[in-house]
């Protein structure tokens, strides 16, 4: 390691990227690759928690010794980014788990709508007379005329355009009109007759992921769906991460960066939509959005602050923020287009939710459902056509690749159906055409569940020694040896292993969302046998094995026929509101008529948390199907 | 002269002012006095029509010979700055009267409203339960819930600071409220209960002059007035003028000019009145605001283009813009706070006009009101609580100082009253502690009235070259000496004359504005006798008297008792709009039955110009008060 002073500028290079850039002496490297545009992987915001954003540097570096590494990681001179400094000129080898890249994002949401298509804004074409020295109305006022309404609205966006607008299609004008609270806003005036297509974009803000659709409002079709990470993640991977990140003078970072990601999903539609339809679109073809997103989400893309939302009793600037303009958001849409925010209902209740129950339709059954939303945090709501309980439960990270040790997200590389066979070791399929790197969520689901029924983990998943030889003894604790490093994908430098400490977040983020639903059952006075169906929703529905989550208990025991997925029911409520009036109106409905039920404090959640801390839980009579003593596999892939 | 290459850099001195700045060789004078801060007067905009822009350079300079300046001017190195290209180093002597300074603004209005005081906004206080774990509203329905209405919005900006008003005024909160078409709006949130006094501006957007009332809105006093030259004017004097300069690329800078003046007029109210009280007032105090102004100026305040305004049939973007956010229109205000702007009711008459009505109350009356507004432009209404018709006539600047040789604003130096002694000579009161430097609109009033009635110019407005030998003839036509040089303001390079080109100027200008009055009357079927009071609105109005106007047929000649002044009545109609919910609705109502009448291509209306074309006028027999021969001088001072 060589030393410069702080006054110098030191060249470093990120490998396999072939980035470099110049960075003053102190630089942290974390900081240095985000510069370099390289987004790390880091959980826990940079503070050293996490573990997640392990580089190989070779040059002049300082870093400090952490327990999150393993032995031979130290030995390979693995560290952590955001535990070093850049001291010299050096060359930093990013690990592939330490980056955040592609991978497998659910897009797939529900079609139906809730009533006739009736979206939020529609186009009207009109002949004006043109004006004369006997008839000289002003523009606006000669546009009204011919709509033949009271009071109908106008930016002054779209009055500064108008006068151009009118003549250069010689009085024909083609007007966008939106719904603003029940009163009709002019949105758009475009020269001579359009064609009907008409854009609008859904979009679902997640904690990790932003899902949007191009959307064709006159005919309710989907033209494009795009995707990508939420740019925020390399600022802390859970939403109470992010609003520490926010407090300490990042709060206008992650609001320029959820729009960045948002920006950049919505240029690929564009661009893939205007291949498709051999027509050219730009952004400003764009005249409504609906968002929907947990409520720090939903609070970061407008602006708003997140200081009180993180501290008890979690509240919310706003739940419902009104209809802002896409350039109030600096949303890739026409600036004058008006944005649909669904309402947020609590601090961790929010228009994701409200958009899911609109989607899963239970708000319209007579029968009891059951809605279950695992995704960067977990929501569960209960209801029926009369009334609606939601609640949250911090169910963490776990299943979406955090505080895992071997845990990444469902992307190319990642396990996600495992098994384990008679000798111990393990069949498994590996997401892509990949060697893997980790598992996702359903592999360790299934994971956990192999290795119950293996007896390689007891009833309180603590690994059992001398169950295999797969199983190693270390000072840090037991762990089983998933699959060796030289089966692994290149530049792996550990073998893949579930330890004692991942299984325990695991136990407690599964009981965590069990917990959550008994809770909801208890204090409605409902069970299980009231329950008519039971909702998946999320991005982790559709990699799951619902046989599997059953069996480590970590969702209710009832027939599987009872279970429904809905994909992203985030994104198709969203949708759903900017396509059907009936949409919107229920969208209000659900908002209004739902309960929030806080576990943070609930003695009854603690109960039911604490018995399901077990596989699969204290209580067996819980889980009928479940043999009660597992002894060899019966797991098949 | 010295020359320099384009390259160059040249160093030039404006004095007495002593501002020096570096142009590049080929730079007009006119466009480096702008850079100095130097406001030039250029009445038509600086293409070398007015001859306003007079200065003395000394040094490197080019100039081109112009008609507009005497033989005397030219002896005595006087140039066009708009004429004047710099070559090289050099200093300019700006004349005292091509600058555009401080001057005497009218800004008294009518103090009655037309209704019960209830201003547009208002505050209310509120104690909040504070949020606990079981009442975990968010901020912005836990204020709604205490409003006790239904859908109350707040916009992005009021909701980002919400969260910390409330809690640092430990959930006390005083809430400014806004009736947005008939819906309120959360426009402000102050922390704890803060005092009664709620401001609000009301202003007046001139062509030449704008004028701000700071006003509260609890009491209705107007707390402090301020006003000062729309810093538009030296980019032309009248919204011709303006409209071609922002045609030829200059409609941001005209628009940033106008926000401009707000500003620096608002910024010396605020400061004055916290001086004043005794408490630091900031433009965010300031939470709603009533703007009048004529289409153009309200066009381009709010940034919409005005292309079509200039060409016939005279199209404004929209007469009634809406209620943009002070943010919108770079007002000093809360952002939030919104913005009322009187409603234009054609190209030509615009929102001062309908300001104007409101605060004359002449649509309230049984009897027939006849509004005479001179300003740059001239705007005539008639009508009583039944009906409204207004027209516009182009009377042209010449009673504002433009167009006239001798003319100039009423400010300090200004002649505003003058009398023709026995022997031809001229007594005249001067405005300000100062030398005479030019005539104002009154006192030109006074001198068309004295020259008639002396025989000076016979009922063409033609001068009699053997009347005086105060008349002297030049080739270019005849001229009456007011005053000797050596008796004006130091500085002046030649005699105070009106010339034979002067008075035909002055004479159209008051034949356009007794041609409308004679119009509008016929047009409608009604004559003076029915006319029960003849109403003069605007800036001119106090500096006139009555009879000189009759006596050279520009205004009625009816009884002096049945005129009255408003003074500012834009001004006031603003305030009145701000102050009452009355007043909003009779400016809407008025601005609604307003019938407008074109003239521009009326035979009627040119008959009568035509025949108002004589002193008094044609048909002497409209004028009885007016001796039919007039030799000997009668005026008095």
């Amino acid at each position: 390691m060589t030393g410069k002073s702080e006054e110098d500028g030191c060249a470093v290079v990120f490998t396999p990227d072939g980035k470099s850039l110049a960075v003053r002496a102190g630089t942290i490297i974390l900081e240095a690759s985000r510069e370099a545009g390289i987004e790390l992987d880091a959980v826990c915001g940079g503070v050293g928690k996490c573990g997640r954003c392990k580089v190989k540097p070779d040059g002049g570096f300082q870093t400090v010794a952490s327990s999150l590494l393993t032995e031979a990681e130290v030995r390979g001179h693995v560290v952590l980014a955001c535990q070093t400094v850049v001291t010299g000129d050096l060359t930093v080898e990013v690990l592939p788990r330490s980056r955040i890249g592609k991978h497998q994002i659910l897009t797939k949401s529900l079609e139906d709508l809730p009533g006739p298509l009736s979206p939020w804004v529609r186009k009207e074409f009109y002949t004006l007379p043109p004006p004369t020295l006997g008839d000289n109305l002003a523009d606006l006022e000669r546009l009204r005329r011919a709509l033949k309404r009271g009071a109908v609205s106008a930016s002054l966006e779209v009055l500064r355009r108008l006068p151009e607008a009118v003549r250069s299609g010689r009085w024909n004008v083609t007007v966008t009109l939106t719904d603003v609270d029940g009163a009709d806003e002019i949105t758009r005036v475009e020269a001579g007759r359009t064609d009907d297509r008409l854009l609008g974009l859904a979009v679902d803000i997640g904690t990790t992921t932003i899902v949007a659709d191009l959307v064709d409002l006159t005919s309710g079709d989907v033209l494009a769906t795009g995707s990508d990470y939420n740019r925020q993640i390399s600022r802390g991977e859970d939403v109470i991460a992010r609003m520490m990140y926010a407090e300490e003078g990042g709060a206008e970072e992650l609001t320029a960066l959820v729009r960045e990601t948002i920006r950049s999903v919505v240029s690929g539609l564009i661009l893939r939509e205007s291949e498709r339809s051999g027509r050219t679109l730009a952004s400003s073809d764009i005249v409504a959005a609906s968002l929907a997103g947990n409520t720090v989400m939903t609070h970061l893309v407008a602006g708003l602050p997140t200081e009180h939302l993180r501290r008890e009793p979690y509240v919310p600037a706003a739940f419902h923020a009104g209809f802002p303009r896409a350039s109030e958001l600096g949303l890739p849409a026409n600036p004058a287009a008006r944005v649909l925010l669904s309402p947020s209902r609590a601090g961790y209740v929010g228009g994701d939710v409200v958009a899911d129950v609109l989607a899963s339709g239970m708000h319209r059954s007579a029968g009891l459902t059951l809605l279950i939303d695992v995704g960067t945090n977990g929501e569960i709501v209960l209801g029926n056509r009369d009334w609606i309980v939601a609640c949250a439960c911090s169910a963490g990270p776990a299943f979406e690749g955090g505080e895992v040790s071997c845990g990444m997200r469902a992307m190319d590389g990642a396990i996600d159906r495992i098994r384990i066979n008679d000798d111990f070791t393990t069949s498994y399929h590996v997401l892509g055409d990949a060697l893997p790197s980790g598992v996702c969520g359903s592999g360790l689901i299934d994971l956990v569940a192999e290795m119950y029924s293996r007896g390689i983990v007891d009833r309180k998943a603590r690994i059992q020694d001398q169950a295999t030889d797969r199983v190693r003894v270390s000072d840090s604790g037991s762990e089983f040896v998933i699959e060796s490093q030289k089966n692994l994908e290149q530049g792996s430098t550990s073998d893949l292993v579930l330890t004692d400490v991942d299984l325990q977040n695991l136990l407690r983020t599964k009981a965590a969302i069990y917990g959550a639903c008994s809770t909801l059952l208890r204090k409605t006075g409902e069970n299980l046998e009231q329950v008519s169906r039971i909702v998946i929703a999320g991005g982790f529905g559709y990699h799951l094995d619902i046989s599997r989550a059953i069996s480590i208990g970590m969702f209710p025991d009832v027939p599987l026929e009872r279970y429904r997925f809905i994909g992203n029911g985030s994104l198709g409520g969203a949708r759903m509101a900017l396509l059907a009036a009936r949409g919107r109106q229920e969208m209000n409905d659900i908002f209004n008529r739902m309960t929030y039920l806080e576990l943070s404090v609930d003695n009854d959640f603690y109960a039911e948390f604490s018995s399901s801390l077990f596989l699969p839980h204290t209580d067996i009579r819980r889980f009928p199907s479940v043999p009660a003593e597992r002894a060899s596999g019966e797991g098949s892939l």
